[in-house]
């Protein structure tokens, strides 16, 4: 069990009324408590808020009349990820997947595993079914892709990301989530609060359903290598980004840098290098 | 109220053990009722059946065994599609959308609306917004765009179809769902037992979330025009076809070509002009 | 025949020895004749020039040494481009077409003719033949696309504009080529000193491949409507814009925004109505 | 020297009368002489030639009347390839590459270098340069993709196959040249009669700019593997497919399968497995 703390001051400005729907809440679930919580609008304005049943993320809504205003949201969140030995997690065979979960196998808008079949089978079609080569594709990710800020855009895809070979935290989770889908693994995008992110701000990963000694759930994965997986605090989950954005608005905005931060644990403490599954079923 | 008899028979051969999973069970929801329904497989095997909560899809899998299997289905529904008058119809701003439906208005793997967002705005733009400029919308698909089987594939997506021009019902209904997202309608995949659509196959039309005299709902568009909206017996819905297939298989298979058919009232019934809604909400 | 004066002043930095090759000169043609021309670099270094003889394309390379330096470009060129009565100017068949101009028909990095095959039926294959149907195409993109800075990148193709709807003068000029290549017009991309371009830069119209009273030759388009086609210096002609980049530079460096200048006749010379032709054969 | 013997016949059907370009005469240049040759079309018809200056490519027009012909080329071909040790073969820096050859190092239709570029100077950016570097991409294309026919059309480009990782010659080729040309390598797309292909067809290859013991020139490569390089039968050279196709008509045709054949050396000759060069300069 770890508590983290974590905050982010959003400010925008609009020159008409304009509606913004915000999904910046940190989900209340199995293993992620959330033990206090504030959203804060200045100025102060009527909310909306709505939990998505099937996915558990939590979105707002407001009109924001014309002018400026600022959203800052703090929680306390108390993780609770099991971790279990990375060789005792195992792909689950088509035939014995959910049912549910196979929403989590098919291409999305950014993650084009239909066009990825057979990269993705002659890289990584060999090797043994399991947490490892899930592992196997972020190495993968991590040793062919440059980290480069501005080498990709709202348009960029898992499809072109394998060619061009830069890109974002976002840039490498779909990449990620595409390789899966091509081999049969189901796999989720997850926008997060990220202990020991550098420099800090919103962050992407994704899930994996796995197998493990406690049955199947999803284990967390973060190509870039640059959060720490058990201090991952999860916004919202969806098939790809296209499903996440913090903030959707409809209509033109100006909006500063976000500001994000997450504590936890002393900094002494060591990542675990285990694998790191959510109480997700 | 109108009653309709569906059928389809799909014929698959397999090598080896091979999962399959199938969405071809009509819906059953409000406005779609299911008098009587059998699946007949041959030879008999065991099959799991699951119905998507949010959706209301219904799958069943099975794990073919190495030779040939047939599956048949059919079923009798009772639609009962309230139709209103189009001018009664109106969009509704994104302010007062339910936040339940916003995930019909993001970007998918077949409908990149992102992409096409000046495209929709200055063709689509101008006009009143409504029920008719979703049918303006349909209409200009079926005067830009040639209806050729053959001139589309699997990889196929809407961005390709507004410049290729050419594509079968699937592309029609992507096209569809990218532009009414673009403009900010939310809009859904559905595939059908389509009736009057010659020659009978399966279908694929889209759904707009727009707000009529008895309320918010989805209503139906069928931008190829080929078959009656009021006789569409809904299969699957989804953001699009990665979504919605009727048969998804993990492993190599040939298959005969599926015989679908639906009989409905008599063929001297006209068609209806008004706008048909569902009675999902 | 009018008379010319051209400027470009071109500054970069770079941090170890650099080869960069230049087309910046203004080409040596019937129709377009240097009466003088000065090329200064600062400081002083030797460079090399060469044309080429399939397009007369005038490059020269210097390889610049680890700090700054600056090229200025100047010349007087007199032009004298026929004018002809648009109705006069035909298209030319396939089978009449020389043959070395069948280059020009076929698809290239940013005008995939091979792509809008259909678009391009569609759109103007009904209407005459002749050079109206390319001042067709050229009015078509000119109430289609919005001309917008920074809605594309170097990256950005004629099947991405007619789609996303927005470019520059490279763009308009891609998507215009690639129309005609697909409708059996041989068509070019011109790079180009432009008289009336505001604000003064370096400018990209395109040239068609037809028939007038005085035979077979190159005629210019603007599809912009930005600059006076009388008054069009040509510096490259090639397939498309990867083709007559104004610098090419093989190493990292810094730039200043060009400036670029041209004067011709009296502001109050009204410009053409007429197809304006060049010399070439 | 080498002497082969090469045929095809082609044969078209067509409803009216049908212009048609071929480019399939080998090519007269140095190191590759034609000492007979001789072209058939039955029925006979008027046709005209043309040989393009600066590639050498061989075309004939001919304007197919209604109903069906048939083309019958045959050729006695004798090769002077100089073969080179590999190791004494290089690259040539920018700075000192002919000014005619830079175009063969811009990004193309099927070639497009520029969206590779991070990927070729990831992959292969390290290794010493020079023809074992070219040797070291047709390598790595062989073992990445799989030569399957029916996996690409028309529309694919390098682009695709990088991520696809499946194709044809064509396919193997556009990737070696993006490669190429993205490492700042010169390259160039070849058809060819290839000897030892089985089976016997048209085949595409590619050449690369580089500088051995007599200087610089044209090295040729065949990432199938199929064909013996020395044994390569050029057609017609360009940069990419969409400059060489062998037919090209305006207007629908029927096609029958191409007949291709070459003869050479006994089958006994061993293949080189040295850099095989072409007397271009």
């Amino acid at each position: 069990m770890m508590d983290f703390s974590v905050n982010a001051v959003l400010g925008y400005r609009v020159k008409q009324a304009t509606p913004f729907v915000f999904n910046l809440h940190a989900q209340q679930c199995a293993g992620q408590a959330i033990t206090a919580e504030t959203v804060r609008i200045e100025p102060e304005m009527p909310a909306e808020s709505w939990t998505m049943p099937e996915s558990g993320n939590r979105y707002f809504r407001l009109i924001a009349p014309p002018g400026g205003f600022k959203i800052s949201y703090s929680a306390h969140v108390r993780l609770d990820h099991p971790t279990e030995a990375p060789n005792a997690v195992h792909e689950i065979p088509p035939g014995e997947l959910p049912l549910s979960v196979l929403t989590q196998l098919y291409p999305s808008r950014y993650c084009q595993s239909d066009r990825l079949d057979r990269f993705a089978n002659r890289t990584f079609g060999a090797m043994p079914p399991g947490y490892q080569r899930v592992a196997a594709i972020c190495n993968w990710i991590h040793d062919n892709v440059d980290y480069v800020a501005g080498a990709s855009d709202a348009l960029t895809s898992a499809y072109d990301t394998v060619s061009q070979r830069a890109g974002v935290c976002r840039d490498f989770a779909h990449l990620g989530i595409a390789l899966c889908r091509a081999l049969g693994i189901p796999a989720r995008y997850v926008s997060a609060y990220a202990w020991r992110l550098e420099p800090p701000d919103f962050h992407a990963v994704f899930e994996a359903f796995l197998r493990g000694p406690s049955g199947p759930g999803w284990y967390l994965f973060d190509p870039t290598r640059m959060a720490a997986p058990e201090g991952i605090v999860r916004i919202g989950i969806g098939r790809d980004a296209a499903e996440v954005a913090f903030c959707t608005q409809f209509g033109e905005m100006e909006f500063d840098k976000p500001e994000v931060s997450i504590s936890g644990p002393s900094d002494a403490t060591p990542a675990t290098t285990q694998a790191v599954r959510t109480r997700d079923t």
